[in-house]
């Protein structure tokens, strides 16, 4: 009869049993085939309850340490033979997790939203909002392209911002564009050329590569990527930013565009991902007509996100697909779920619906300018000033500038980096590794305040400027 | 000298004079190379304002229409040569999406979550505690595995829940285990052969599938796949639910762990990746040691899901990687964002941090306890009970079901579906296609009432039963 120090048990005795009958099968010490004593007898001798040994043994069968035959009782299983021994493992327990770089103090590259500009508390009113009032819907598994409300207030959106006129859906929402990228090489078919814009965001290069996709890099003049370009690489899907090139700012003109279309309608199987990122903040002048608007054959996916509009870290971006590939997405890939929560889907619909987002676009785009302004005349205003030409390209959260003088750009980086400032130039997005010998920087202000321009102009001027003419 | 009629104008005049100028231009009324007036004089012409011209003529030049020779003015562009006219596009705008069967009543396919259980109230609390109180980290970039403070929730869950001990470094945050997989196809590489359960979740073959991932099917007996299985199929993964299998509801006992962990470890490459997705609704014994636990070599990726626990409309999954493949995913692909916005990572780790996440599971463990039980007896009690066999699986959110008739399964099936039934069988988890003749049903009962189990069980019993003896 087996018996076991119940003092020794801490926690919940039938788990002390379960360890101490598994311990003595592991050990050998009972036996393959041995007859446990029974629930009654076990119990009594030990002055504990049936159902105690009860879920004692249960635990032991559901774990195949002991087996049950009915009317007989319990018995140890053969399980000795399979006992596998793991090798001793000679693993590494060090993760490598990547880190902020700590010489950085002042961030130029950093493109991201201050928190001041999110709009919390109307955010924070509607999201309370949706979940007292949608409770049935929040549950409900939302459609693969996204909840039906929030695809409507996009298509509204794009109907008053972008004069496009589309279907609901034809809109498929994604957790961020990158998501939308994967899908799409699925639409596409992976054994197609992309053309990507060099310079050009390169982030992009990597995801295609990561799904496979063989990328060519298409080169720009003043106007953008050319038809000519896209022959040479022999494309059959140009991915391009139209509207406001990152990182250059090009705005493509209407014969450009109607010049890719062509490109495009020459051959079947050829598309144009216009990725239209930060449309919403144009600062003058009706923005440009999309592609998306001006294609009439189903060669365009439009794809957009509220990563510049809202914050990045609200992961919500959409893509409009021409109807032969919305019809080929609800064919193949609608047993995707859709990736982004219910409960933030809705809030940003109802966000929408209630003009609360054209209101903080509106605001927001008026603060980009102010900001992008001040922090020119500052740069102006400067001893730098005198040393830089700055290009503005009427939009975007970034603007150009060139320093005009014989150091050469990469040992200008090294000298700011060495100071706290962390700056790429444009020879950072060029994804052919070619590098200029003096090469635009680019200046993201969304997160830039005036104090920080003002003690990054005085780390130039006296540790760059006036150090390198002593 | 151009003059337009401005009466006709409804909106900024700009915008009516940019789009005067421009139909004129693709018209061949302005000619190529053809000065336009200057903004002075065309203002002066007009009694508007030369800021107004301003805006139409910016809007030309960067949309290509005109250009401008700096102290000249402004002139028309050769843009006619490249006006491209859309082909005649004999395109399709009927869209089919896929649309819920009107046909179903009562759905026992569905697992989803009724709107009642979601802990509404604590939720809405904690987001906007959380909205409150992290608006800095709200709008900082999360690390492409998740925020730390999530992860480490998840961690310390692991820890009291699974017995498992993580470094938070090696838990990935994804949107629903859809992303996962796709990031795990990634790490373990395309060239592999995946052996996958079956019956199993059809789900994942379709997500592997897409993936360009080459699937075995693995088939089962009472404890799940063997290793002489996977050897067949020549695997190098094994995908498998060991802990609850879906949907026969098997657990693996200790000895075949063991067996399946020897095989993982007889070659390089080898993995077996724990899809634990229902582990918390366990409801009697201890819960099974993990894979992940028991493995000594790096070998398991463990993975679950919010889905069940929570709700399948808040799209958060995770998976532990063993630390090799964490360093591969920090090296290879932390490029991507995170796709889990960061307001749900936060309010579901405080959720968790606070306690609510281990409360709610406990009621939740009970209310499908007393679910499962309620619908059992009432399908005992009634006239099917006499007709048919339940198999019990201790946890998860399902039974099967088995009714003794010499009416085949399929028939059956079809019967149901004409009274507005929808049901799934076993059969409709063979990956392989198999039907058999007398198989299990699956019942899932997370959103039946009893209301509705006894609508369903007399439709059964008049439509059916009582039919089908007449």
């Amino acid at each position: 009869m087996i018996t076991y120090d119940f003092e020794k048990s801490d926690g919940p005795l039938y788990l002390y049993i379960y360890k101490c009958i598994k311990d003595d099968i592991i050990s050998g010490k009972l036996k393959s085939g041995e007859k446990l004593p029974s629930k009654r007898a076990f119990a009594r001798n030990n002055g504990i309850s049936t159902i105690t040994i009860q879920n004692a043994y249960d635990q032991l069968v559901s774990e195949g340490y002991i087996f049950t035959i009915p009317k007989k009782g319990y018995y140890v299983a053969d399980i000795m033979k399979d006992i596998y021994t793991a090798p001793q493992a000679n693993i590494s327990f060090d993760i490598n997790v990547p880190r902020e770089d700590p010489n950085v103090i002042y961030d130029l590259s950093d493109n991201g939203i201050n928190p001041d500009n999110f709009p919390f508390s109307v955010w924070a009113k509607v999201s309370r909002r949706v979940m007292s009032e949608k409770k049935e819907e929040l549950m409900k598994i939302s459609p693969s392209g996204g909840v039906r409300e929030l695809r409507e207030a996009i298509a509204a959106h794009l109907l008053s911002f972008r004069g496009m006129l589309v279907d609901p859906d034809q809109i498929i929402v994604g957790a961020g564009t990158e998501y939308l990228y994967g899908v799409i090489t699925h639409l596409l078919g992976k054994d197609k050329i992309y053309a990507v814009e060099n310079p050009g965001y390169t982030k992009l290069l990597k995801i295609y590569s990561k799904n496979g996709i063989q990328c060519g890099f298409a080169s720009m003049d003043e106007s953008g990527i050319t038809a000519a370009e896209l022959n040479r690489l022999k494309a059959d899907v140009a991915h391009i930013c139209p509207n406001h090139h990152f990182p250059t700012g090009i705005t493509m003109p209407a014969c450009r565009r109607h010049e890719i279309l062509a490109w495009a309608n020459e051959k079947n199987g050829r598309y144009i991902i216009e990725d239209d990122y930060d449309s919403e903040f144009r600062s003058q002048g009706k923005p440009i007509p999309t592609f998306f608007s001006i294609d009439g054959c189903g060669k365009v996916i439009y794809i957009n996100t509220f990563s510049k509009s809202l914050s990045p870290t609200v992961r919500i971006s959409y893509m409009v697909l021409p109807v032969h590939l919305a019809n080929k997405y609800y064919d193949t890939m609608s047993f995707y779920s859709c990736p982004v929560s219910n409960f933030e889907q809705y809030t940003l619909a109802r966000f929408m619906n209630m003009g609360y987002f054209e209101k903080h676009i509106n605001r927001m785009r008026l603060f980009y300018m102010r900001q992008r302004k001040g922090i020119m005349d500052a740069v102006r205003k400067s001893t730098l000033g005198k040393y830089c030409t700055i290009i503005e390209n009427d939009s975007g959260l970034h603007f150009l500038m060139k320093i005009n003088s014989d150091i050469p750009t990469e040992k200008i980086s090294k000298m700011l980096y060495d100071n706290g400032i962390k700056i790429n130039s444009l020879g950072d997005y060029r994804l052919s590794g070619d590098k200029f010998e003096n090469d635009y920087y680019i200046i993201n202000y969304s997160v830039l305040t005036a104090e920080r321009v003002t003690k990054i102009l005085k780390i130039i001027e006296e540790r760059i400027i006036i150090g390198n003419r002593e």
